[in-house]
């Protein structure tokens, strides 16, 4: 531990250099949906790699480049930290209490897009590298990181890049792209995400809009779409889809004990929302519970018609809906998109237009990894708390995308926060977290090179 | 009949500055939706009904003025015509061939905003009156005008003034604004007009949009909408509201012999909408039947969450519809309402939020009434072909805001075509069906003062 500390010490000694790095990463925009800067982050990222000796390549992909970078260690054990260098689009400029490319510290927060999505996970795994090779000449154990530029528009050409250097990045476990500390200062992880099927269903009628006099008889695709929806879930949110349920196992004994313990001011959630209740008086541990463990669908949008003020008598002549379905492991999104075409065919729905425009499967590492307790341990070390573990995420993300193709532990830890503003204006990180998540991967990189798993 | 020929002969010679006269009332604006020339095209309808001796009122209300007239005649017979001299916006404008207040003649069509709809029917009994002041001296029976500037906006204050000046308009019969020739050359005549409920339903969940991470333990407006909606039709059309259908009563034998004798030419009706069959099969006499008889529950408007292009993961915290029940005769809107109102309540809907936002009660004149027998004898002298009767229209109109007053026959009859495009684009008039227009209202008024009533 006392060589840990030099490292500790060293991170206190360079903070303020590194969080100067920080905000010169985050002064360049990468915003990867208006195509914005991503050449030149790419380069610089690579040039953040190479100030801590790694070597580097940027490769092409049919989007933005991946950014590789290797930096051997003693152990014959490799980490591979998975981030991305692009971000989301800034609107609403006039939001922003500093321009969101002119990274500003206020009240000790670091205000900027991208600094905690994901900029700034990513210089704080530079950072924890570069404190150990100053302190100990050697890493631990070789670290890989892999960086892409479009994880903010859906990482569509992950998938390819993974599966052509397969070698290029495998490891024996992955840190993913982000974590945060919990409101009360507990540090969280998550070990897995959830999948997501996306669809779109839509309803024709005539070839234009009529007049609704016209009603009796002409096809009313509001109509259709409306009861072909109404077959796809229960007022009471389970899903109708036969077999949709399929395959999903139970959480564990380990994954119930975990959600059990996991914190949740449901009062101070629904209160924010303007909410008195959970649906159906769900009590706050089955809402945390079903949280974590339920696969969901979700009217995501829904059109047809005259929406504007006023009264239009309009036979509207199509109907379209967008639907999200949150997958957990055992649901193939592939064939759950095939399950929902043959009930809507069963269901007398099969003129319906229906589009796959997005899929992805969940994945979770088993909670009896030895990474789980490792990271308990040094959060224990570095936080003084209990590391709460998330067994999933609620949302998504293309955990799977490697995951299928090297099996290994991951996890997402970090320096995020609650009130981080990711995707908002005033995106922010607080520089204490910033400076306890950096040593905490140094801790976890030292403990790591030598862990069994 | 000497007589009449010398009024036809008097349409013939005037009939150039007839169409002058038109031109001058629709080159002036007429806006009602956007208040423009309201007040203007009201002096200007008072001067034309004081150029045949009428004497004039403009009647204020809390909208648009009512210009009123009347024309003293010989007999105690007092026939109201109901028109009105708003008209629709003109938008889009780049797609009017001429300016729609620059009333242009092309292969023998008036072209303007308004021509149809519904200053020419106006204009057209108003040269019927001068025809036979001019080649009798005196009217055969009195006739009233009234003449409204909201029609196409609702005629909201239409209501408070026939209650406030019942005497004013009342009258032994009444023709409404508007009829049309069939494309077959059909003089056509409707004798009623469908009712209307219209609603918004609204369903509401947290006070933001989510993440739809937050799925599982969230509220979904736009599912309750959707379910909620489901109750109300089946899939065959039918409303399934509890005493939706109480009090219609079945077409009378004299509507069922007109119902099957009006011209509906399906195969060019379905072609131009690119629809092969109409619902369930219909034949086209049930389409007829169906189209003037049955009541109806119409989708015009959905709405929820995120309805542009691309993907959104979204929980929307709002979802909201807008439906038109157009109803017949027997269905009392607001007894609809409350039925409807019931019906979510005990489908447990009841926390849905249910707006009125308008309302319109069905009216029939009887097919039995010496007023359809006349209206027929003169349209075969006019147009040498039978009148074609819509006991109703599949629309909604307000004649039943006057005959709930004074109780008599009513029919729509006039000057328009299939192809006149009222409430579209490069609106027109074939000066032809407006030169006999002018011809049948002025034989219409002369058996009129004398038939059995």
């Amino acid at each position: 531990m006392a060589d840990i500390q030099a490292a500790f010490q060293y991170v206190d000694t360079n903070f303020d250099r590194f969080v100067g790095d920080l905000q010169a990463l985050c002064a360049q925009p990468s915003i990867a949906a208006q195509g914005v800067g991503i050449a030149e982050t790419a380069e610089l990222v690579a040039a953040r790699l190479r100030s801590v000796g790694a070597s580097v390549q940027i490769v092409p992909t049919a989007g933005s480049p991946v950014v590789m970078g290797v930096v051997p260690g003693e152990s014959e054990r490799t980490m591979l930290f998975y981030n991305h260098y692009d971000v989301q689009p800034p609107e609403p400029l006039d939001k922003w209490i500093s321009p969101p490319f002119s990274p500003t510290i206020r009240d000790g927060h670091l205000y900027a897009r991208g600094v905690v999505d994901n900029k700034g996970h990513f210089l704080s795994r530079i950072h924890a590298v570069e404190a150990l090779l100053k302190t100990r000449g050697r890493l631990p154990c070789t670290v890989k990181f892999l960086v892409e530029g479009e994880e903010e528009v859906g990482s569509p050409h992950l998938a390819a890049f993974a599966e052509a250097h397969k070698s290029l990045w495998q490891a024996d476990a992955c840190i993913w792209e982000t974590g945060y500390i919990a409101e009360d200062g507990t540090p969280m992880a998550r070990f897995g995400y959830k999948g997501m099927l996306y669809v779109e269903l839509s309803a024709a009628g005539a070839n234009t809009d009529l007049h609704s006099r016209q009603a009796p008889i002409m096809p009313h695709p509001a109509w259709d779409l409306v009861h072909a929806l109404a077959t796809l879930r229960t007022r009471d949110g389970r899903v109708r889809i036969p077999g949709f349920y399929d395959g999903i196992t139970p959480p564990s004994a380990a994954e119930e004990a975990a959600l059990a313990a996991l914190p949740m001011n449901a009062a101070k959630l629904l209160g924010r929302l303007g909410l008195s209740q959970f649906p159906r008086g769900m009590s706050t541990p089955e809402a945390v519970r079903a949280l974590y463990t339920e696969p969901t669908c979700t009217i995501c949008g829904l059109l047809s018609g005259y929406t504007g003020p006023g009264k239009k008598t309009v036979l509207p002549c199509e109907a379209s809906v967008k639907i999200d379905f949150r997958l957990v492991v055992g649901q193939d999104p592939a064939d759950i998109f095939e399950k929902l075409k043959a009930h809507l065919q069963a269901e007398g729905f099969g003129h319906l237009e229906v589009r796959c425009t997005g899929k992805a499967y969940a994945y979770k590492t088993s909670l009896d990894s030895p990474l789980v307790a490792m990271l308990a341990d040094v959060a224990q070390l570095v936080y003084g708390k209990p590391l709460a573990i998330e067994p999933t995420a609620a949302g998504t993300s293309p955990m799977y995308v490697l995951a299928r193709l090297h099996s290994m532990p991951m996890s997402s830890i970090g320096v995020g926060w609650p009130g981080a503003n990711v995707h908002a204006p005033n995106e922010s990180l607080r520089l204490e977290d910033y400076r306890r998540g950096i040593k905490y991967m140094a801790a976890m990189l030292d403990r790591f090179a030598t862990c069994k798993l």
